[in-house]
């Protein structure tokens, strides 16, 4: 039955879990390793033809029941003017990172960040034409965005952003709202070009205690998931110690990481929000019976109330075998029917 | 008064709540600076009087209720014949990696540790005569180990060690149990060293679901914890979710990163048991007003039942000011009094 992704994010009856995969379209895949050995991340991402090229590419092999747009969560960010590259392996580089005023200055004399990331939406409007499977759309967080402007890359627990936010606290919440309205612009640009759900990365919200998520995260979230009309789904890591306030975000559903287990997480979040997880990626690089142990231990754990959509914990890992991948989506479709 | 330290760990009263700081003998020192531009970390750390230097270091600018011993993490790793080498920036890197039963057998063949070590416990005697302050030894708990052991170095999340909890989970149950052995000889060293205290150090516990850390992680952590007769002291980090299960470890105190509320951490772990922390070390990154408004919150959030130590939620950050970390140490000693 197709449609069991978007029926489950609508609260309707579905003939077993749906499933996709967070990174389902990346480096473990041998049609991607060769496009990269020709292309740059950002050149493969900015041309709508070759991302949605990548992104059909695990549900010709995969009976997965959900695509999602290839794009880099960096986009939003170019929308702004910031001067950035990807570096393979650290991720995002801010060349000017924000730490005073007269930083966020040159943010605000931004761009039209919809005209600025149109190809996502081309991308979209291909990958409709292409697959009967929902297509879902995503952006990064305006937290998780606000972490690569004020550290400037990837550092462990970024310490220059808790810096901000104990010591220019007014500073940053201004960056965050500048940065709402950039997600807000972006997501919307990807619900006009057909996304029929939209998720929201926040990778690095588990840096935060819950007094500083409350008061910096939740106010922007909370805009951000109600500007749009399709279901939202809203991911972090690390976060058992915000999941009470996670519930309360607006999201149509929580995607939980690998830590918490998935029966404790809906004692959180009661129904209907919809639950998304959380097998550990890591178990897509065990042997198949291993894996399939794992993956059988979150069935379990799932309460049989249809409000769940599998997915793991994290991204799928680049080392990953996709035969182990191929596997789980099988063994979850033969294990969770009957609904 | 002196001895607020030990009799906060006896649970005796005291004039104050202590405090003493992870990492409080550092690279953000001018004296740890200078004698590094000399020496390698190991170095300085197997040379007793360049050690209990460094040890000294902040007991001679700072108020500070305890000394820490300086060593590090993979002393207990050496003893085992592994080889390993420590890169500046990355941490230990392990030349072999455990990854089959066969390298567990080389591990086996084992020396003794607590020999191999012994350079801790002459550090820890010089500490001893060298300052009346009460002197904390540490080793890293057996499954932090076993990150490095089976890794190989520091990669985000763990995923090999992840991989083999879930695909050789006998494998990594005898890795912990063996590393289990070492960790007591090298802590039991140390007490009889003269070391009033042991921290456990578990950096990466964070990684394990409840259901991974009761399995593999409490079982190694209360045999060690049991084994001295000196309080102890367990540090992880990102771990709120496995908070009930630490509560119960036989720990005399638990230190809380700075995620977690303390008050809430207090909701879960019941006193007489030790609550450490929690400033958010990029507090001492802020201006000495922000950091002051950070530490009274933590200060008025620490009920007023005398089972408390003030440390940070990690440890003291390289690009930190000494001042900063004076006029921390001032604060909390003239916000605490009247207990």
């Amino acid at each position: 039955m197709t449609g069991r992704f978007l029926r489950t994010l609508r609260g309707e009856s579905t003939d077993g879990v749906p499933i996709w995969l967070m990174r389902q379209a990346g480096r473990y895949l041998p049609g991607y390793r060769k496009l990269r050995e020709q292309h740059g991340i950002l050149e493969l991402a900015k041309d709508p033809r070759l991302a949605s090229e990548v992104a059909l590419e695990p549900l010709r092999l995969f009976d997965l029941d959900a695509a999602i747009v290839f794009a880099d969560i960096v986009h939003p960010l170019e929308g702004t003017g910031v001067p950035l590259r990807l570096d393979p392996g650290t991720g995002p580089v801010v060349l000017h990172p924000v730490r005073r005023s007269e930083d966020l200055e040159t943010l605000r004399a931004s761009h039209d960040v919809a005209k600025e990331t149109a190809f996502v939406g081309e991308t979209i409007r291909r990958l409709r034409d292409a697959t009967d499977k929902p297509v879902l759309g995503f952006s990064a967080a305006p937290f998780t965005l606000a972490c690569y402007l004020v550290e400037g890359a990837y550092a462990r627990d970024f310490p220059e952003v808790r810096r901000m936010i104990l010591g220019q606290p007014d500073l940053f919440r201004k960056l965050l709202m500048h940065l709402t309205g950039v997600v807000i612009d972006y997501l919307r640009m990807q619900e006009r070009a057909g996304a029929q759900a939209l998720q929201v990365f926040d990778t690095w919200a588990g840096l935060l205690s819950p007094g500083q998520y409350s008061k910096f995260a939740q106010p922007s979230l909370s805009e951000v998931l109600t500007s749009v009309d399709v279901p939202t789904l809203y991911f972090s890591t690390s976060s058992r110690h915000l999941l009470e306030l996670q519930a309360s975000l607006g999201a149509t559903g929580i995607s939980v990481d690998w830590r918490v287990p998935i029966d404790e997480a809906r004692k959180v979040v009661g129904a209907p929000t919809v639950l998304q997880g959380n097998l550990d990626p890591a178990a897509l690089l065990a042997s198949p019976e291993a894996m399939e142990v794992a993956a059988g231990d979150v069935l379990r754990r799932l309460p049989r109330d249809g409000h769940h959509i599998f997915n793991l914990g994290h991204g799928v890992l680049p080392q990953t075998d996709p035969q182990n991948v191929k596997r789980l989506v099988d063994f979850v479709h033969a294990h969770s029917g009957g609904e």
